[in-house]
C-alpha cells in the first residue's frame, strides 16, 4: 500500500485520500500555479496506525524519507543542513474540515545548527532565532503537550527582566536564550529532551496528527457532525517559504472580485518584507493590491493570471494567500472566498450573464442567512464600538436612539421627534403602545419566544432580550452594568449607568448593547437581490407563507413574496384598546356581561379580518382561534398585589384589584404552557370560538361582496383527541352556516387544526379525519417533545448544553429532525393515509429557519410560514432544497 | 332472510344476531325454564333497516305478525282482545351493553277496549288505569320523543286538584282521566293520535328501537368503546306477566350464593302482591327468600331447582329477577351477579374447591379494582350520611378525626392520643411531620398528583384533594362550606362551620366529606385474598414492583408481594430535618458552603439506601437521582412575600426573607415541568449527582460486607438526548469506580434512564446504546404527549372533558394507548433494536391501574411499579392480562 503521495500525484477530488487540504495544494499544483512543493501523507497511513493500535504501519517512514529526499533534491536544499537548511509546515487535512484537530507546525527542522544556516542566509540572526523559539514553543505546545502557558510565562519573565513591553524589542541573543529555556521546560514536562533531529521532529509530528484524531475535542465533534470515526486524516508536509527575507520578498492576500461589493475586480492586501501572519494581525498598514504592481511588476502580472486561472477552475470567487520570497511568487492556498450578502448576489448574477455558472448554480451561490443583512440596519462594518453588555438575538437589525423606560415615556419621546430604544425589564401587552413607537427593544429578561421578541420580529424592530447584566431601576428610571475589567493584570469592578435620555446602540442581530452611537447602515436590496428571488422561486415546489396578525404586516410580507398567511394570531386582536373589553369578558359573573363583552369584539375582530383578507386577497389565509390562555390578558401578579398591599397599607379598599386577584386565582396555572389554553379554553368558553368563527366568516362575507376573493382557513389550535376535533369543527360548520343564512351569502372555507402536541402528531389519521389541514406549530411541538419549557431553558440550560456540547444547536432555532422532525413525518403519513390532499405546513419559528426549511422540503410538506422579514430567506432556502434534492446542475 | 326468532330458536352463542339480551332469554328458554315467551327481532332487521334509509324492510312486520299470531296460541290471549288482551314489553337489546339505546316499553297492547278486559280479569279496574297511565307515559316518552316533563306536571297537577300526596292515593277514576290528558299530550307534541292498534303500537316501538341505534348518545358511547357502528341491534318482544295481581302473586330477586358474603347459600328478597319496581324502589319491606317458602312452597322449591341450574350452567353466582303470577313462577332474567371483593375471592376460592371452575377461572373471577376495599378501611356499608362536599378520591381508604389545620397542631394533638384530619389549602415538604401523624389528609386545592396526593397514597393514608367548596380560614382555624338546599320547593344556602378539634370522616376512594363521625370497617385480607394472588402469581409473566421512598414502604410493600423497587424517589430524602440543609445547598454562594452542604446530605442519603436495601435484599432497587427543580425545596412564593410585606409594615429588615427571594427568583419558573429538572439539574449542578452515586453505591457496599445482596440500578430522570444520558453514565461510573476504589469491594449495578419525555421514546434505540434500562415515566409522559399538566387540567378541563364525552378516562388514571401508548411501544421496538436485553419498566402511576398493566403485558414490558397499596392488584391485574392473551382455559 503507497502512503506518500507528492503534490503533483493527487488532485482535488481525492479528498478522502489526502484530505481537503492535501487534495487542493494537489490540484493547484496539476494547474502548474508556483505551489510550495511538498508530499502528502495519505488517510490510509493513520486507518494502519489506528488499528494497529497507535503504531506507525511499516514502510511509511521509509516512504516519508524517500519523499523528503526527492523535495530536497527539488528544493535543493537539506532538511537540517547545517549552511541552507530546508525548512517544512506540517498540518493535518481531513476529509472535511475539523476543529480540535492538530493545526500547524512551522519551521520544522530547525536546531542549533542549522538555525545558524538560517540566521547567514537571511543575514538576519533575529529573525533566525524568533523562527527557532517560535518553533520550539508550537512544536513543544502542540506536539509534545505541554502547556502553552509555561512558554508564556518564561517569555514575559524575560520581558520583564529586560524590561521591555514588546517582545520584538528583544534581541538576538534574548531569543537565543529564550530557545534553551523552551528546550528545558519540553524536558521537564515531556520527560523527553528537545529531538534535534530533524527526521525524528517529522516523525513525533505525523505521530502527533494522527493522535489527534481521536482527541476529545474532535470526537465529540464528529459525533456531532455525525462524521464516521474510521476516516482518518492526512498529514501535508511542504517547503516554508519566507515573505520576510527582505525587500524583495513580500506576502499577501488576493480576492478575484471584490468580497465587499461584488465588483468585477481583483482586490486584496499586500505587504512588502512580511510574513503571512502580519497581514492578518493588522500591525503593519498594508497596501492595496493594485500597489504591488509598483514593487514586484511581474510577479503581479504572474498573480493576475493565476488569479484569473484559479476563479474559471473553481467557477467562482477565489481567496488565495501568496508570498513572494527573494522575486518569486508562490501561491500557500486557495480557496472559495467568503463574501457579503451584497457581493454574493450580484457575484452570481454577474458570473450567470458571463456564463460561468446557470441559474441553478447562481441560487446555491447565496446562502439564505445572509439576506437579514439586506432587510435591516446593520452596525457599519467599520465602526469599532466597546460592547456593554450582550443579550440574545432576539430580532435582527440595528437602532439607535435615547433611553426610555416606560412605554408611555417611549411613546411620548418619540412623538416629539425622537428616536427611542425601549428598555424593560420584560414587555407586555401593555406595553404595545410604547414597543411600536421605539426604534429597538431591550430586555434583561425572557427568552427567543418571550413578548418582546415575538412582537419585535413580527414588527421588524430591532431587539436584545435576556440580557441579564442589565440592573435596571425602573424608579431611578436608569440601568447598570458591571464590568470586570483587567488592566496591567489588575482586576477591577467598572460600573456603567446609563440614564433616561442617554443614547444607545443595540444589534439585534448579534445581541451587543453598546452605550452611544455605533453608525448604522441601511441597505436596500437591489436588482440582483429579486432577480436571484426570482430564480430560486422558480426552482422551489415549497410554498413560503408568512405569520401575520396585522393587515399592515401582511401588506408588507407580501411585498416579500410572501403566497398567504401560515398563521394570523387572533390574540394579538385581544391587546391594546381592546383589553379592557376582554378583560370585561373574562371578569364577566353572568352570561349576559359575558355575551356584551363577546359583541364589542366582534366587532373589532370582524374589520380586522376584512383588512387581513384585503392584504391578502387571492391567497389562502390561516386564522387560528385563541390559543393562550386567559390569564395573560389580565395584569401581572405582582402588579395587582402590590396594589393590594398598597391599598391595605393606606387603609383603604381597591375593590378592583380585589376583583382581578379572584380572576388571576381563578385563571392560575402551575404550567401554563400545558394548561387551559387552545381548543382546550374554546371547550369551556364556547362563546369565544363561536364569536370569531363569525367574525371571519362575516369579514369573508364582505370581502366577497366587495368583489375579492377571500381564501379562508379556520384553525383549531392545540387539539389532542379527534373528538375535540369532531366537536369544533361542527362548532365552526354550524356557525359559519348561520352567517350564511342571516348573510344569504357563502364562501368557501377550510377548517384545520395546528398540529402541536406530540399526541395530535401520533393520532394524526383520526384527526384528519376531519381535519383538512394540518400546520405543523413547532415551537410547541418542540416544547413538549424534549419537555423544555422556551422561557425557563433558553437563558439558563441551553447554553450549558451547546458548550458542553450535549446539542449542537438549540431545537427552538434549528428544527430536531430525530425527535421533533420524526413527528411530524409520522403526522404527514398517517394524516395523508386517511386524507390524501391533506394541507400541510408550518408554522413555529422555524419556518425561518433555513435547515429547517430544508427538513420541510425533504418530508413533503405544501408550505412553510414565517415572519415577514424571514420569507425572502425561506423563498431562498426553499429553492436550495429543491435544488439539492434534484442533484448538481449543469453548468456552462 | 329470516329476521323473528321465537325464544326456542336461539341460544346464548348468537348475541350479534339476538343481542346479548335475545340471546339469554333463548337460552333460558332452552334449558326449560319458566320464561314468560315471546321472540326476538334479529339485528340483521336493525342493518336492512339502516341501509334502507330508515325504512322497515319487506316482510319483517309479516314476520312479526307470524310470531304474534304463534304467541298468542301458545299464550291463549290476544294482543288487544278486550277481554283477556295479551299484553308484551318491548326492550332493546344490541350485542353489547349500550346506554342511550331506548329501553323499555312495558304494557304494551292496551288500549281504551283492553283496559277494561284486563280491569275485569284482574278484578283491579285502578291497577288496569294505572297501567295504562303509565303504558301512554312510556309510550309517548320513548317512543314518541315527547318531553317526560310534561307527563310528570300533567300528573302532578291532578294530585294537587284532589289534594293527595302520592299517585297510590288517586282512583280509577282519575288515572282514566289522566290516560285522556296523556294523550292530548301526545296528540300535541308528537302531531300524531295516540295509536290504539296494538299492532300499530309494536310496529312504532319497533322502529324506535332502530332509530335510537343511531341517537347521538349511543353513536358517542359506539365511538369511545370502539363497537363498530354496522352491528346494529336486536328488538325483544315478551309477553308480560304481573306479580301484583294479588296475593297468589308475588316478585323477587335471588342470587345462588351470598353477594356480600360469598357464603354458598341462597339469597335474596322477595315481595308478595307486588311488581318488580317495588321491590328497587324499597317502599315496601321486603322478605328474605327464605320465607317465601311459607307462601308459595311449590314455588320456592321450584326456583331453589332454578338457581342450582343455572348456577351449574353458568358456573357462577346468578343474579335471577322472578314473578310469581297467580301461583305460577316465572323468570324473568338471569345474570352473572355482582359481589363485593370478598365475595369474589371466597366463590373463586369455594367454586375451584368445587371444581366448577379451575385455578385460571378462579383467577378471573376477581377484578383487581376491587382489592382495594380490602386493604383499606372503609365506610361501613349499612351507615347512613350526609356528604357535605366532594373532592378529588386522591389516596383511598376511609378516616375519622379531629380537625387540624398546621402540621405542628396535628402532631400535637396526635401526641395526645387524638386521631386527626389534617386539613390545609394545599401541603408542602414542611408539612410532612403532621401528615405522618394524620389518619386522613383534606385538601381544598391540588389535584390527583399534588404533594398531598403522592404522599398520602404511598404512606397508604387516605386522602382527599381539591375539595375546593372548603373555605379554610386558617387565622380562624375552621373552614366553611356552603350547600344550596331545596325545602318545599324553595332555595337555600345553608353554610356549616367546622371548627378545629371537630369530628369529620372523609372517604379517599369517594372523595367525599362527612361532618361527623361515620362508622368504619377494617377488612382484613383473609385466606382467599392469598390463596387468589398465588394462583395469579403462577399465570402472570409482568413482574410487579414497587415505588418506595424509605425503608418501611419497601417493607410493606414487601409483604403484599412487590418483587423490587421500580422507583425510589430520592426527593423525599431531600425533605423533613434534612430541608435546611437542602436549602443551605441551594442558598450556597461558595462553592465550599455547597460542599459542605452535599456531606451533610450523603451522610443522611446513604444510610437510607442502607434502610432500602435492606428491606428489599436480593431483589431490584432502582434509584432515580433527584428530579424536581430546587425551587420545591425553598417555602412558596407568597411566604416569603408575606415575611418582607411584614418586615417592611414593621419597618424592620429580615435579611434571610431577602436571601430566600432572591433564591427563589434565581430558580423561578414559568413552566417547572418543563423547566431545569431532572437530568437539566444534575448537569448544571454535578456535585449533587456524584454525591447521591456515592451515597448509594456506599450504601451497597456496606450492604455487602454485611451479608446481603444489594441490586443496584441507578435511573438518570428525564433524559431527552443521547449525549446527555452519555455525560452522566460517565460521571456514575467515574464516582462509582472512586467508591471501589476507595472501599476495596466492588458491586454489580446498572445504569438506566426514566423515559418520560416524548423525544426520549422517538430515539430510544440512541439512548439504548447507553441506558442499560429504561423506565417509563408515564405521569409526565402523559402530560407531555397530550400537553396536559395535571396540576392545571385535572380540575378544571377534565371534568368538562369527561363529561361531554371527548375523554373516556383520563390519561393519568388509564394509560392512553392511541398516542402514549405508541410512544413505549416505539421505545420498546427502537431500544430493544439495539440492546436486546433491555430491561423495561413501567413506574408512573399507572402501574396500578388494571388496564393500563395490561397494555404493559401486551407490549411486552419486563415489570411494572406502582405504590406499595396497589402491589396486590396490579399482580392480579398482570394475571388477567396473561390468560386473556392466552384465551380461555380449559374448566372442569
Amino acid at each position: 500500500m503507497k502512503y506518500v503521495y507528492a503534490f503533483h500525484e493527487g488532485g482535488k477530488d481525492q479528498k478522502y485520500l489526502l484530505g481537503g487540504k492535501g487534495a487542493n495544494l494537489a490540484e493547484m499544483t496539476k494547474l502548474g500555479l508556483p505551489v510550495p512543493p511538498g508530499f502528502t501523507i495519505s488517510t490510509d497511513a493513520c486507518k494502519a496506525y489506528m488499528n494497529a493500535a497507535d503504531t506507525l504501519p511499516d514502510g511509511l517512514m521509509e516512504e516519508v524519507a524517500d519523499a523528503l529526499v526527492t523535495l530536497e533534491e527539488n528544493m535543493g536544499k537539506r532538511l537540517g543542513d547545517d549552511a541552507d537548511p530546508l525548512l517544512v509546515s506540517v498540518r493535518s487535512g481531513a476529509p472535511f474540515s475539523m476543529p480540535g484537530m492538530m493545526d500547524t507546525v512551522l519551521n520544522l527542522g530547525l536546531n542549533d545548527a542549522s538555525v545558524k544556516g538560517l540566521a547567514k542566509l537571511t543575514d538576519n540572526e533575529r529573525f533566525a532565532y524568533d523562527s527557532y523559539r517560535r518553533f520550539v514553543q508550537m512544536f513543544g505546545k502542540i506536539v509534545l503537550d505541554v502547556p502553552g502557558d509555561l512558554f508564556e510565562d518564561a517569555l514575559q519573565d524575560l520581558m520583564e527582566d529586560r524590561d521591555v513591553a514588546l517582545d520584538t524589542a528583544l534581541s538576538a541573543e534574548d531569543l537565543h536564550g529564550l530557545v534553551g529555556t523552551f528546550k528545558a521546560i519540553v524536558a521537564r514536562e515531556a520527560g523527553v529532551s528537545f529531538p534535534d533531529d530533524p527526521r525524528e521532529q517529522l516523525r513525533y509530528a505525523i505521530e502527533a496528527v494522527f493522535k489527534s484524531w481521536n482527541g476529545d475535542r474532535a470526537k465529540v465533534y464528529r459525533k456531532m457532525e455525525k462524521i464516521p470515526d474510521d476516516l482518518g486524516t492526512a498529514v501535508n508536509v511542504q517547503t516554508m517559504v519566507f515573505g520576510n527575507k527582505g525587500d524583495d520578498s513580500g506576502t499577501g492576500v488576493a480576492f478575484t472580485r471584490n468580497p465587499s461589493t461584488g465588483e468585477n475586480a481583483p482586490y486584496g492586501d499586500f505587504l512588502a518584507n512580511a510574513q503571512g501572519e502580519d497581514v492578518v494581525a493588522g500591525i503593519r498598514i498594508t497596501e492595496p493590491l493594485g500597489a504591488m504592481g509598483n514593487h514586484f511588476p511581474e510577479c503581479h502580472t504572474q498573480l493576475l493570471d493565476v488569479m484569473g486561472l484559479l476563479e474559471r477552475h473553481y467557477r467562482d470567487m477565489c481567496d488565495i494567500e501568496f508570498t513572494i520570497e527573494q522575486g518569486r511568487l508562490f501561491i500557500l492556498q486557495t480557496r472559495v472566498g467568503k463574501r457579503t450578502a451584497a457581493a454574493a448576489l450580484r457575484m452570481a448574477v454577474e458570473m450567470e450573464q458571463e456564463d460561468l455558472i446557470d441559474q441553478r448554480e447562481a441560487v446555491l451561490r447565496v446562502q439564505p442567512e445572509q439576506l437579514d443583512q439586506l432587510l435591516h440596519p446593520q452596525f457599519d462594518s467599520d465602526a469599532s464600538y466597546d460592547v456593554l453588555a450582550k443579550g440574545l438575538n432576539a430580532s435582527p437589525g440595528a437602532a439607535v436612539g435615547q433611553v426610555y423606560f416606560t412605554a408611555d415615556d417611549a411613546e411620548a419621546a418619540a412623538a416629539r421627534g425622537e428616536r427611542v430604544i425601549l428598555v424593560r425589564p420584560e414587555t407586555s401587552p401593555e406595553d404595545l403602545h410604547g414597543m411600536i413607537a421605539a426604534e429597538g427593544i431591550l430586555t434583561s429578561r425572557g427568552g427567543l419566544v418571550s413578548h418582546a421578541a415575538v412582537v419585535a420580529r413580527g414588527m421588524g424592530t430591532p431587539a436584545i432580550c435576556g440580557a441579564d447584566a442589565l440592573r435596571i431601576d425602573l424608579a431611578k428610571k436608569e440601568f447598570t452594568v458591571d464590568r470586570e475589567q483587567i488592566v496591567c493584570g489588575v482586576a477591577s469592578i467598572v460600573t456603567t449607568t446609563v440614564g433616561e435620555g442617554a443614547v444607545i446602540s443595540i444589534n439585534g442581530s448579534t445581541g451587543e448593547v453598546v452605550v452611544g452611537e455605533v453608525p448604522v447602515v441601511t441597505p436596500e436590496p437591489t436588482g440582483p437581490f429579486g432577480i436571484v428571488l426570482g430564480w430560486a422561486d422558480g426552482f422551489r415546489t415549497l410554498k413560503v407563507r408568512t405569520n401575520a396578525d396585522l393587515p399592515h404586516d401582511a401588506q408588507k410580507a407580501r411585498e416579500f413574496g410572501a403566497e398567504g398567511i401560515g398563521l394570523c394570531r387572533t390574540e394579538h386582536m385581544f391587546l391594546g384598546d381592546r383589553l379592557p373589553i376582554v378583560q370585561a369578558m373574562i371578569l364577566a359573573e353572568t352570561d349576559a356581561a359575558e355575551d356584551r363583552a363577546l359583541a364589542a369584539l366582534l366587532e373589532v375582530q370582524r374589520s380586522d379580518f376584512v383588512g387581513i383578507l384585503e392584504a391578502m386577497d387571492g391567497l389562502p389565509v390561516t386564522v387560528r382561534l385563541l390559543d393562550p390562555p386567559l390569564h395573560e390578558f389580565l395584569p401581572r401578579h405582582d402588579e395587582v398585589l402590590g396594589r393590594r398591599v398598597n391599598a391595605f397599607i393606606q387603609g383603604v379598599g381597591d375593590p378592583e384589584a380585589d376583583e382581578l386577584m379572584q380572576a388571576l386565582k381563578r385563571w392560575e396555572e402551575a404550567n401554563p404552557m400545558l394548561g387551559t389554553r387552545g381548543c382546550r379554553l374554546g371547550i369551556l368558553k364556547p362563546g369565544l370560538y363561536k364569536m370569531q368563527v363569525r367574525a371571519l366568516i362575516e369579514a369573508a362575507v364582505i370581502r366577497k361582496r366587495a368583489g375579492g376573493d377571500p381564501q379562508v382557513e379556520i384553525m383549531i389550535p392545540l387539539t389532542v383527541i379527534d373528538t375535540e376535533m369532531e366537536l369544533l369543527e361542527g362548532w365552526v360548520r354550524d356557525e359559519a352556516a348561520k352567517v350564511f343564512e342571516d348573510q344569504g351569502t357563502e364562501v368557501d372555507y377550510l377548517v384545520g387544526t395546528m398540529v402541536e402536541t406530540p399526541r395530535a402528531a401520533i393520532v394524526a389519521d383520526e384527526i384528519a379525519r376531519t381535519a383538512e389541514f394540518f400546520s405543523f406549530g413547532t415551537n410547541d411541538l418542540t416544547q413538549m417533545t424534549f419537555g423544555f419549557s422556551r422561557d425557563d431553558v433558553e437563558g439558563r440550560m441551553m447554553p450549558e448544553y451547546l458548550e458542553r456540547g450535549l446539542l449542537k444547536v438549540s431545537p427552538f432555532e434549528q428544527l430536531d429532525r430525530g425527535g421533533v422532525g420524526q413527528l411530524v413525518e409520522w403526522a404527514k403519513e398517517r394524516g395523508r393515509s386517511v386524507r390524501p390532499d391533506l394541507k400541510l405546513g408550518i408554522c413555529g419559528e422555524h419556518g425561518g429557519d433555513p435547515a429547517s426549511v430544508h427538513f420541510c422540503h425533504e418530508v413533503g410538506l405544501d408550505y412553510v410560514s414565517c415572519s415577514p422579514y424571514r420569507v425572502p430567506l425561506a423563498r431562498l432556502a426553499a429553492a436550495h432544497a429543491a435544488l439539492e434534492a434534484t442533484g448538481p446542475g449543469t453548468t456552462a
